[in-house]
């Protein structure tokens, strides 16, 4: 499957809150959008919201699509990056690496949905075609990767949907260690925001809005007797160079399990 | 009135979540420590939790007693905290400054009660007999007082109950500018701790620590669609000599309030 730059801008949401079954409510979101677009991408709800059931599908007028696997990595200079969970929200939602086709899903710990404790104060999602190998181990780091999708805090002013598709920035990247492995945050811009004319590298950065996404990161699993989080590199953000040095390595990993060149586990990688 | 060291030491606290009314619990609770305390400060649970008729009112044997008047600021070397949330809760409870005996009730905003919109992952308190003046413009800082006690941020390990009164030891200072205000945060460990042997000055915190509490008050507030907030002396915890110092100015000018030369305006002050 390939995305065309221009395509892409038209990706398109069909998010809604509702108990949608089946294709009924995309069907009409897609509608809108028919005139415009080459082709477009749509998510759809299947099952309700809040719920073990609930599902956010991706799709093209081709069928069913994996945001993980099929979105491309790049948007010319830029990122796509798919929005998980939108600013000022806290259901933990994500794409479920395991399932057929990797919707988002809402994260089940211990038999119940799971919510962050608080909002998180950033768009939060992940970059398709990455892979943080659980078998690789950071050479200066000497952790492994979380088996993930490489996350993404994306720092604009708007709230961005779950499921959109949002071409952002690179500007720096923290080594965060949760519980022994290596989970990287990339700090991004949404290439439409007005700070992004701004914001080319880590230092144009507020120290603010870094300290504030680390902090957010050490301590938002306290709540839940678990210890703080910790940071590689000092603590600190890595530049935009190391940044697109990293989401390179993750997105190498992720060509060697979509080869089957890496053993995927329970990982469904369309293969 | 006057508290003996002893007698604070057996302060002790009745806190319950039922719909309890007048004083019957508190007997029972007080009949507990009757045995050993001189006499003791205890709690009492008026209407319901997370009701606008909850009311934790404080008592000694001689009747009802104000936790922001009439509990002593110092415990020898160590200052006196009254906990109003708890470690990981998010109610916002605090001491009623305008009504008669200042019970700690849950803050009202817009007619609602108010929550945090998440935890706060540290004991959340004030200093008796403090006051930040709200006619007195900070000489270096050029903002006012908020009109409240000063606040205190306990960073032990043990979650303290709403309304018990803790000694703890100061350790720095953070000067929020919060909405044009200045609102001292003072960083604290109670005496009992482990960490309190380790820890005698601010430099002996964990950066972790500060800067976990520190962006904690700069994002709390951003869900509401309000700024971040601001610290004055380049974001830094000043230490304890100056903490010693804030505390000292924010008692006097308690006192003159107390004393009837500052105008108290809608506070209850026992005058």
């Amino acid at each position: 499957m390939k995305f065309g730059r221009s395509a892409l801008t038209l990706l398109s949401v069909a998010y809604t809150a509702s108990s949608a079954t089946a294709w009924t409510t995309a069907n009409v979101a897609r509608n809108r959008f028919a005139a415009a677009a080459l082709f477009s991408t749509i998510t759809e709800v299947e099952g309700e919201t809040a719920t073990e059931s609930f599902r956010l599908k991706f799709k093209t007028d081709s069928g069913v699509i994996s945001p993980w696997h099929d979105i491309p990595l790049k948007d010319g200079d830029n990122y796509n990056m798919v929005v998980e969970i939108p600013k000022m929200t806290k259901a933990k939602m994500e794409v479920a690496t395991k399932e057929e086709n990797n919707p988002i899903a809402q994260d089940i710990k211990k038999g119940k949905l799971r919510d962050y404790h608080g909002p998180i104060f950033w768009n939060y999602g992940c970059l398709p075609q990455t892979w943080e190998d659980p078998n690789e181990k950071h050479p200066e780091l000497g952790f492994f990767g979380d088996d993930d999708p490489i996350d993404v805090v994306e720092i604009g002013s708007k709230s961005l949907e779950m499921g959109s598709v949002t071409p952002v920035k690179a500007l720096g990247v923290l080594a965060m260690i949760d519980d022994g492995e290596l989970d990287w945050k990339v700090l991004a811009v949404q290439v439409d925001d007005p700070l992004a004319k701004e914001y080319n590298d880590i230092d144009d950065v507020p120290d603010s809005v870094k300290a504030g996404v680390r902090e957010w990161f050490r301590w938002y699993k306290t709540p839940d007797d678990k210890p703080i989080n910790a940071f590689g590199f000092d603590e600190k953000f890595l530049d935009k160079k190391a940044a697109d040095e990293v989401i390179e390595e993750t997105h190498d990993a992720w060509k060697k399990l979509k080869a089957g060149d890496t053993d995927a586990g329970k990982l469904w990688t369309g293969n």
